[in-house]
């Protein structure tokens, strides 16, 4: 038996372990996890160094650096996003529907948790803590697979989140480290659909196509994110530059920051100078010939431009004739996330709404509201970007599945 | 560009092109749809008749050729069916939830359709007239794959619904058929998810397991049922032998139909003898040697026995200790379909519903039950078997997914 094939059996078993486990002791896992992550402070930082003195032999970047860091303050804060998650509702056992039928057959459809939840996630060694807390508040067994950069801070992580589990009676393979961080590993992993049954990817362009085109564990591709901004001929200017300022600049590095603006025509002259002015340089700006009439722009965009997650202080700029264009823009060169329409014409924000392939679709508001804390969702586990099972933001109820519960008096079909 | 690859880039305009249909141009067409079946009959059988030559010379089974047959009645059956469709209620663009925000951002989640649908199928026609059908009323696009001995009938029912779409001013491509039904052609259209968004395979074993394992398109796995009756020892034998022999005879070939009978210790002795009494040879018995002890096998129950689904008059017994053996039984030789127990135990029921991890989970009645019809939806595309989007019987509703509307007033965020 392979190392991970061993793994995949343990957390089956585990899942059957926790199938009925009740909030109150979900609640109290949850709160021996946050205080065992505080307690042992020290020792995750000195796990963590290890991390980082690797990181510096391969000359990583100050960015991602800082990512991998962990530190009291960083630890502390950790520990009471598990607190926040264990205040939340449990998402198991809602009742979601419920009917007599006139034989006397009643059925319940009521929520469960999916089972076993593989993630796969590139260097912050936060979400390893992020993505146990919530699917074991899910009432999930987690196999987590980070990045080989931040191996050491996760085993020690993920051996402090199963004391506390074992602590607390329950099995501590609820939560599972996939310790072979090579690429193989990775391939083998997303084939292990007798034990898993979905997988979420976290990361970038390339690891959710591996999942796509590899997995036979059902995949949930979440945070691809090419977002963009049409302003419309009847836009109000201020708010236009507002929002598209907000998206483009409050934190370039997120999924639902823009990376396209799209103006109209009889918008362009205006608008464009107007957000020209706003950034006087801050943001680089690609731009097509017709922007170029309007504002200077740092080079020609091209279509890989318009197709590029910038995810930094770079924005691709088109002015297009008409409403249908900049929705058959969207729908050929976005990744189904979050879009927005900046309008005073009601007819015009309607029919993009409708005809938009998006998940979140704005009318004169920032895309950096996608989040499952700004929908009211408490915490998220990523933003999907398929249409299968859940759509944005994946909170607790989206963690969920459900089954029907019959009960009769010995009805049989007739 | 190939031929599949022409097939998608057409389904997926089509998609845009429906995407903002109304609901009474849906059922308009369904209406012409259910006419131009009925006017064409002749046509139909003319082309079934070619099939059913083909069947003839392939020494195709009589039960096989009777579930490929079309005749006047049968087409006025499929009409009649897809008239029922338009009646029921339209699934897209209900508002499945709306809140605003204490900044005045309006949030609204609402249905809509999943977009392009993949369904491959087997050999009988009625179902591509039924899957179209109900994509159609999703708003769904639907790209049929049906088997190779269906081709000809397949053929002239899509094109007659094409004209209809055509006529009341629709794409015509918002019905597809794969008219190259090789081997080669199904493992190619799982690999289109640039243009499908889900696959649903409708069908056996090996055809579910070659799209989970090879389909880039997300699946929805249906209809695979080795579905179990535990009889717990405080049953009411009349009660079980009701369910157990509604379960196996009233219609053997269908998912929801049993395979297995588990029962305990204590109620063996009583409850085998009335199972005996009751079928008296009808069925085949496959059992353990305690069952052997009880009435008499036709021959001994391998694992392999317990992990298969008969569709046919055969069964197989296990005598058991207690509800947990039952329920380990279940999880692990199980399709996660439909499982019933038989009690009059409060406790033994509710722990069973809590620990059986299937769609559906009975407590005193027939597992036949489990249906789209029966359940009250409607309709159904199919009967889920995984945890992913939807589990049970799939209506309507089932085949929508949703997206998040939000409009504002300028909001950004801080």
């Amino acid at each position: 038996m392979t190392y991970l094939e061993n793994l995949g059996i343990n957390a089956k078993k585990a899942e059957a372990s926790i199938r009925s486990i009740s909030e109150k002791k979900k609640n109290d896992a949850l709160a021996a996890i946050a205080d065992i992550l505080t307690e042992n402070a020290d020792k995750i930082i000195a796990a963590n160094a290890a991390d980082l003195e690797n990181a510096r032999r391969n000359n990583m970047s100050d960015a991602m650096t800082d990512r991998l860091r962990l530190d009291k303050k960083r630890i502390e804060a950790i520990a009471e996003g598990v607190r926040y998650v264990a205040e939340l509702p449990d998402p198991v056992g809602r009742i979601l529907s419920e009917k007599t039928l006139p034989n006397g057959l009643n059925i319940r459809k009521i929520s469960v948790p999916l089972g076993v939840i593989g993630i796969i996630f590139e260097s912050r060694p936060n979400v390893t803590v992020d993505a146990a807390a919530l699917c074991l508040k899910s009432g999930n067994v987690s196999v987590l697979r980070g990045g080989s950069d931040a191996i050491s801070s996760n085993k020690c992580l993920v051996d402090l989140m199963r004391l506390a589990l074992e602590k607390n009676g329950i099995n501590k393979d609820v939560i599972c480290l996939v310790e072979d961080t090579s690429r193989e590993a990775v391939n083998d992993f997303m084939k292990l659909n007798r034990y898993i049954d979905v997988l979420i990817p976290r990361g970038g362009h390339g690891l959710i196509q591996n999942a796509v085109n590899n997995s036979t564990i059902p995949v949930i591709q979440t945070g691809e994110g090419n977002c963009s901004v049409y302003v419309d001929a009847s836009a109000d200017i201020g708010k236009a530059v507002d929002i598209v300022d907000n998206g483009k600049t409050q934190r370039p590095s997120v999924c639902n920051a823009i990376e396209n603006v799209l103006v109209h025509r009889d918008a362009a002259e205006k608008f464009l100078s107007a957000l020209e002015k706003r950034w006087s340089g801050k943001v680089k700006i690609f731009g097509d010939r017709r922007t170029s009439e309007y504002i200077k722009i740092d080079r020609e965009a091209t279509e890989e431009d318009y197709k590029t997650e910038f995810l930094d202080y770079m924005i691709a700029v088109k002015t297009v004739d008409s409403l249908e264009e900049a929705v058959d823009f969207i729908n050929r060169c976005g990744t189904k996330h979050s879009e927005c329409i900046v309008t005073e014409n009601q007819d015009n924000a309607a029919r993009f709404q409708r005809e938009v392939d998006a998940a979140a679709v704005y009318v004169n508001a920032s895309t950096r509201f996608t989040d499952g804390g700004e929908f009211g969702l408490g915490a998220e586990i990523g933003i999907s970007t398929q249409k299968l099972h859940a759509r944005g933001p994946m909170g607790l109820e989206e963690m969920t599945s459900y089954k029907y519960l019959i009960n009769g008096s010995g009805q049989i079909r007739k």
